[in-house]
């Protein structure tokens, strides 16, 4: 049978960073707090914030921050972005930040040094428990996505997250869109 | 049957140009002929020589020139590179250049602006007539690719070059290799 629930918007990142309380408060100030510039998924926003990140070899203005507050610090970005900064960047779920690099980030107020959490996200497609159900695919699980157009391939190993907080959505970055010419909101298709 | 010849080693290409002789004199003066610094494949050559170029909002420095001359002009840049030059760029097959948008391209004596010959190229396999005999494929017919790794996936519509004076390669671009996880020289498979 097929399901009109195989078929996902696409979500396009680029490079940005989360920020623990203590590091906010380090980079803006005592009790700063973000403001949302733009609603993403669930209560996930773009902060009108940005900060600065300096890698050995080179840096990048004006990465975003993106809310609200996690429990840990965490910096995403691109492969391509690897050879600027002169870090090998380990390719990570979200949280997942066990024995991966530090980075240099620079605020208004100060600049800190985190000793880990630069990861390049694996892709992944946030999913409501209730269409889990219908297309019987659990937490953690991997399925393939393929894609339509002048560029079109199947992402292999794209992994689920069952949340009920988040839309329905696969989170690629901007390598992986222009690899396969996505635009936000494109439909792709899910397959196991 | 399992054939060998299957397995195509990768070669990734960042933004370059290919000029013509005419395009070539007015950029470096007349009779000025480029260095190779680098071999590619068959008498394919990364010249020493850079040029920049520039978009309606934004440029690049030091984009590379491919050798030898060319019958046209042609830039090959890549999908992430429209948003900063403010060009929306074709995928095209190189040498296909109707109704392709133009650029600026400066040298150290002049500045031209190309009427047309902006691309972002579509991947391909140069592959020499003995291999495409035993995997059964021809010239212009489209095949998938496999990769493997934390980013496996699998290009559709790779166009196949059959040509008996270039090496057998993939070639893909920085956006296409990044979403892939792939270095040069990584070998990934055919299959129809």
């Amino acid at each position: 049978m097929y399901a009109r629930e195989k078929k996902v918007p696409v979500g396009i990142s680029n490079r940005h960073i989360h920020l623990s309380q203590g590091d906010l408060a380090r980079l803006f100030g005592r009790d700063y707090s973000l403001t949302p510039y733009r609603y993403l998924i669930g209560k996930q926003f773009a902060a009108k914030e940005t900060v600065k990140i300096i890698g050995p070899k080179g840096s990048f203005d004006k990465v975003r921050i993106l809310g609200p507050i996690r429990t840990h610090s965490q910096v995403e970005v691109l492969l391509s972005d690897s050879y600027k900064l002169g870090v090998k960047v380990p390719l990570r779920q979200s949280g997942e930040l066990e024995d991966t690099p530090g980075i240099e980030v620079v605020g208004p107020c100060n600049k800190i040094q985190l000793s880990q959490g630069l990861i390049c996200a694996k892709r992944h497609i946030h999913m409501p428990s209730q269409i889990a159900r219908i297309l019987g695919v659990k937490d953690k699980e991997s399925v393939n996505v393929k894609t339509v157009g002048n560029r079109s391939l199947i992402f292999e190993k794209v992994l689920i997250r069952v949340r009920d907080d988040f839309d329905y959505e696969l989170h690629i970055d901007i390598d992986e869109a222009n690899a396969a010419n996505l635009q936000n909101d494109n439909l792709v298709e899910i397959y196991k």
